[in-house]
């Protein structure tokens, strides 16, 4: 076995790196800004390592990394530096593929956290990575951060460690498909609001920025508020899975928004159904969101992919949907609905588990795969 | 054991008896008008008969029978009168339950094909029924006529053989929610037009009438084509998977209505996209009929369920639903996407088989328990 | 369509029919003996009748159909002529495999109980059947007569109508392995005794004639109670699967035999474990049998295959067979475990259901493929 | 959130700490020898630590802990001392059970690898852990070591990562019975010799030391070469899963044993049937193995239970546990077949998967829920 030898991401050439996940202009060392944000690597040699660098106040990251397409470790990372083995004693000759991801969503809640790759140490040699030409990206909720695929059933907290990349049906849904993918994703937030009213809590308006989702010092540092570069990736699709923390409002109590001191509260008629007023809130948030889909990803399929957690949103998007066509013109959108979750698919707290996942990808992978003419 | 004796189904009293399917003024012999127009009775004894009797032209009517729950028998019935032993030799004391139905859809295509339910002869003694106080009404095409849930993958006929109520989706969410139901459906038709683009193949027209779909001298006789009375049994919820023919007529050549002559056709714009005047038709259909539904059924909630051969007439189905609730300000409707059939669930000729049913009633099924707060 | 011609079984060529199961010299009208027995044939035309006889004491016939490999119909029969339509209306041009089997084990306790098939009508012509070159027999008791395959978990009554062959292991195994089969069983037999302690019940002292299982006149006619003739057929393998009701015999009363006046019984030891003499009984009727088996059958594989209802004979049959080996010399011999039934499996009176048939055909058909090396 | 205190695991009272799989003299630092040796807690508190200590030459250990049952990080270990975050920031007045625990089988070709947990860090209290009253050992090679139950289906390598106690048959039958145990396995081991012919490699030989799977300094520094004490804890059942290894060197080339420079072969005849003479040197090591276990542990049901990865040792097995019933009038033993590895359920280097895994869990769960009447 040879000597290990330093690669720093930026060392290494594009035909040999796979990055997943959304970038601003810092590269080096490469952030991994989402659940699923991932380097990947297809490297000969006995041993690899990966040099990480992370920071966290509550909500610390996760990680895991695959190898050969199989997942072999997920944990935890506290702040600091990170030498982390992801193979030793292998047979030197042998191509390894190994993808090392982000398991946590960006965390709007913790401006620290923070996952940096800065490189790779090996005594092989790099190889060519299969380059994907299929692209996918993925706008959603804590049900497209993977929350509760990991954890018991019982288990309620809201903790950094029940979110994940590796049992998510986002990632595997592009894996199935074959697809290059970004994710774009946070717990408790809807198209319009989030589940306790929160005006503040809309993916839209973060959707134009690199990671618009975390603020502060962080934040300017990785160049996480400046504006994305759509022209960078251009998706073939984009599955818009957002509603389910919308709909949740109109049964959540009234919330004071501390930024204007004003309170918020989706409405429910007496018979239980929608205030028709706030619901065409959300519909107007949903129309005003696929038109920014568009302006920005101009050839995307745009598919509204919802229903995990309930569907009791469906006709409120399709409507948005109709106008949306109705205003535009625009008939490259669709909608289709996701498997619900039930009682034997439940993961922690009450979101989708390992089996919704997978039900969620078997439907949505033939979907796409039929719509894209993949 | 007894002697045989004979009970003509009038003979019985209702509380007795269980009758499934719409009924008009004929009530004996008891005519089986639909696909899962059944009989149900609870006996002692150690023999069951029952005396039926059958016409049809090309498309012979087949019928199938279950003991306790379970199918047991299955077969053709060819025109003249049959008696069917539906148990020997049983342990006397038992009580059994026994229920006879139609396989075959109301037969649009022979005006001579029939199911009547004369009687029963048993040595036993008749027991109450479990009376099913929930009710379900399914309106349908193919799909919900069964069609392709018995045959193999490559069979290609369209024939009575292959239709079912016993692998049914419909009727299988009735029984998982242990509800009575109606069932209305008919091979290759739509909500507005037929799959070939004949506009005479429409629900609707049809919906008002006991058996709308049938014509001819039988029809008269056993008032198939007098106005329903539907204050005779009001559902909780309607279930209308219609569209699926809709959807395949803009992708078929022109057809010639030779009642008027006039040619019509479905058409898609350049783009593959529908083309907006026709798609219109079809949400005009369907407005329409659900205020048809909501007139004659006032309380029930109407469910459109659509999706399990594709779902490309998702926002079609949608807007019309998003119209009707704005004309009429009804927000007891719904919008749910069934499971689709894949390779590995597909029956005869490109339908739901089996497992494609199943996955269709499971997912109803839950969809109903919550939506019904069953 | 043309006119219908009627051709009697043995009018039909060799090349243009498969018979499924055991026969001896009576072969028009042709017999199907136990169940699974089947006649097999190729056809084009639009219309198909088969002419049946049958007649019966107690246990009526059951029979099923298959068109192209799905089952279509299902049905008991009466004593008498019947002309059964098995198709009508086909594509006259395509080419249709029709099977027709009987669903009834042999019927050890009604001697008047037949199928007999006469012939068939159609108006098309006969085509070459696919001779299956692959040949497996499979001997046993309830579960290889598919016992509590059709009727409700909560039915117990012991009725000719809730065996199958088709759902069965046996039946399922073949066709997964494109296999000609022979099946020899009876429900409540042994290799040693009947799960009642009836030492008359062992299925070695009727295996050498045609149908050993049936006395009686019937018997003579059809020649059933006459040597079989194994040199007209030897099979690649014989699945033996007995010992569930020899076990049974040990936790059950003594049975007074009354052919003899004596009582017999199968005895535990105190503390629960087999009777060492008893045991023995039973492992010299296996090794017997394994010797009638190999003189019989010189080439075939052996594979004693048991588990189904449980596996606490598995020391008592491997004992057996290592003592056949000891004495023959022979190693062309092989024990293998089925899968046993769970409370998610069962089918009627605690006996195998659908489900537990089809995990055993799929762990035997991997068995029985590596065995064989097919 | 108060301060974190720490304990070593000699100063957590007994009734606050679970210890599974066997142990020596050695219990502080406590070694973790086995895979699937574990200590489990259950404590209150915000934040939770452990400290270990491990070592290794060319196997590194691989760890993984859960939470409430389900796992939460798995992940390789190298030398030196660890001190790792099991949670943090969890809500201080929920009680939560953490299991850690050790993935790598005890590695009879690393002497120097080593898991030792020193210690615990909490803010809250230790509270009492549920006692389990029912035991189970198990015994094994690499099956039982879950060798390929991580790694992709192409991986070939023989390394420490692919190997499990997380994913691992023997652990989730314990689980599912509710029970402790203890695992005793080594990949490529046998009964009587290893897959490739070498005598050295059998578990009875190492059955009778506290891990005498593991030799030099290390082993007498923990005691791992001294004699296990039966009497600290008497299993209800052994469930042996040996025999793969034994069968594979039939096929496999001659070994020259370094030790005493002879040549050694398992033989087969010329007709693919094992060579008798050597097949008997495998039973007399299953004989004598089983004596073995029952002088020390006169109590526990002995059930040998294989098939994994085929079943062409079953008669040879069977013969052996007749040959030790016979011997010893013991009747407490029984053989039970595990279902198969099938193409759709392998994992890593053609050895069982998770797939594989499951469903030897439910098969064995069942058979011993029975077997031990619980």
């Amino acid at each position: 076995m040879g000597e290990l030898r330093y690669f720093a991401v930026n060392d290494i050439e594009d035909r040999n790196i796979n990055i997943y996940g959304r970038l601003g202009r810092v590269r080096q060392p490469l952030p991994l800004l989402f659940n699923g944000s991932a380097v990947e690597i297809r490297v000969s040699g006995s041993d690899l390592w990966i040099e990480v660098e992370t920071d966290n106040d509550f909500h610390e990251p996760w990680v895991a990394y695959e190898l050969n397409g199989a997942l072999m470790g997920r944990q935890m990372l506290l702040p600091g530096k990170h030498r982390i083995c992801l193979f030793r004693n292998m047979d030197p000759a042998g191509i390894k593929t190994v993808k090392f991801y982000r398991e946590l969503q960006a965390m709007s809640e913790d401006e620290k956290c923070k996952v940096l790759v800065h490189g790779f140490e090996l005594n092989g040699e790099f190889h060519e990575v299969r380059k994907l030409t299929r692209r996918l990206e993925f706008i959603g909720d804590s049900i497209t951060s993977g929350e509760g695929s990991y954890g018991a059933v019982t288990d309620t907290d809201w903790l950094a460690m029940y979110m994940s990349a590796s049992v998510n049906y986002a990632v595997m849904t592009a894996k199935e498909l074959d697809a290059d993918y970004h994710i774009l994703s946070q717990g408790g937030w809807g198209v319009f609001c989030g589940w306790d009213n929160d005006p503040r809590h809309n993916i839209p308006k973060v959707y134009e920025k690199v990671c618009g989702l975390v603020t502060g010092p962080l934040s300017k540092e990785l160049g996480m508020d400046e504006p994305y570069d759509f022209t960078s990736w251009q998706p073939d699709a984009i599955v818009v899975n957002l509603g389910t923390n919308d709909i949740t409002s109109f049964s959540q109590p009234p919330l004071v928004n501390p930024e204007d001191g004003k309170t918020y509260k989706m409405r429910r008629n007496e018979d239980g159904s929608l205030n028709r007023e706030d619901e065409l809130k959300v519909e107007n948030a949903a129309v005003n969101f696929l038109k920014m889909l568009r302006k920005n990803n101009p050839k995307a399929h745009l598919a509204w992919c919802y229903g995990m957690l309930g569907c009791d949103l469906n006709l409120t998007i399709t409507e948005a949907i109709a106008k949306y066509k109705e205003e535009t013109g625009d008939t490259n959108v669709s909608f289709f609905q996701l498997p619900n979750t039930t009682m034997e698919t439940f993961g922690a707290h009450m979101h989708p588990g390992k089996k919704s996942h997978e039900n969620a990808t078997a439907a949505l992978t033939a979907y796409l795969r039929e719509k894209l003419n993949w």
